[in-house]
């Protein structure tokens, strides 16, 4: 596992990556796979330069894992209880892959950087699934969506990292305008209802949906989307800019 | 200049504390004064022990300034712009206090650990102001309450982190229905009042002021608040368990 001291990151702080995506009715989260023995999922993270803005740092590990490089981002919660570290999911993995050479390995440089509490800075993203191109590296086995309702365990405490980017995501949809995100550059009303109702599991009347949607004064009514079907076309909406 | 390299701190990493009290129709911030000559005005912050969760780490600091141990608090915001140290600031601070030997005292341990780059965890809090003891240390010459509008130069980048606490506790409000921390146990609906019209900076129909708390459904209704005055006894409320 190829860890990197030698890149002069800050110690003990990292940054984690909540990637959603919507697709079909399914709110989606981007899940990594270590390219090890064992089934170890991991949300997308890293560290953080001497010379890189956190900031920066979240939009660098989020392009090395989506290809886009201009994507919306937040940063929602620090993770910093005292005995928040990788350890035991290393020694886990250095057990399943390395059974013959624990002592060794864990006597390393980079398993004492990397073994340390860590506490790290919590940023969720949203992104048009359909632009994402999920990006492997040496570390990940595989990278890929998966429904919020069927996340596979994930290592260290990712699995609260995960469910509090979704309350953060839910109490700032309203506020922050930001579930268009998940969408491409035009849609429908009916498409954002989808969202709304998928990830607040509830339904809208439509009427009263519409009415609080345009309320926000942020959509610019467009042409409308001619399908072909039977039904009358809807209009499609954009953000204003 | 007693720094505390020796006692474990994690590297690079501090949380600074804006603290909020109320009084006399004035919003008011807890500041802290340098013991050193220069004006060196400041917010309560401090260091995260390794054995300690970063919360831990903010009751303590606060603790330790208001001589409160349970104070109602949030994590807000990190600020992790690369190019923010202690540098600038310690480096006026010797300059202003030890002339002759800057070279020296730049030369020392703490002085290297100090100076570093440090990502700082932002938290505000919410106190009755006279609950509040202000506590001095070593290393403050002054604490004091300022009107938010009459606070001194800060230095690093503190006064961005006021800025943002107020802009957040503006959003927390009604959300959270956390200003009532503000203020003792027993209070009345004019107090709540003036309370919002300050931090808003604009006046509220006090009727319609009264349907909107109401409807938060979080207060207690209690006894009748009699002051000797000619004019109508207002109602105290509290917060419901």
């Amino acid at each position: 596992m190829e860890l990197l001291t030698n890149q002069n990151y800050i110690d003990q702080l990292s940054i984690d990556c909540v990637i959603f995506g919507y697709e079909n009715k399914q709110l989606k989260v981007l899940i990594t796979k270590l390219n090890f023995k064992g089934n170890f999922y991991a949300i997308p993270s890293g560290f953080i330069h001497q010379e890189e803005d956190i900031d920066e740092a979240a939009r660098r590990i989020l392009e090395h894992r989506t290809g886009i490089n201009n994507i919306y981002l937040e940063e929602f919660k620090v993770f910093g209880s005292a005995n928040r570290n990788n350890k035991e999911f290393l020694d886990q993995l250095i057990a399943h892959n390395y059974p013959d050479s624990i002592s060794e390995k864990t006597n390393i440089m980079e398993y004492q950087w990397f073994s340390k509490r860590f506490v790290s800075i919590g940023y969720y993203a949203l992104v048009d699934i359909n632009e994402v191109k999920p990006c492997l590296s040496e570390v990940y086995a595989s990278i890929e969506w998966f429904d919020i309702h069927q996340i596979p365990a994930l290592i260290i405490d990712y699995d609260k990292v995960v469910l509090a980017a979704l309350n953060t995501l839910k109490e700032d949809i309203d506020k922050k305008l930001n579930v268009f995100n998940l969408l491409p550059e035009k849609f429908t009303m009916m498409e954002i209802q989808d969202i709304y109702e998928t990830i607040f599991e509830k339904t809208y009347v439509r009427t009263n949906f519409q009415k609080k949607i345009l309320e926000l004064n942020t959509l610019e009514r467009l042409e409308k989307k001619f399908t072909g079907a039977k039904n009358k076309a809807p209009y499609l909406y954009k953000i204003k800019k």
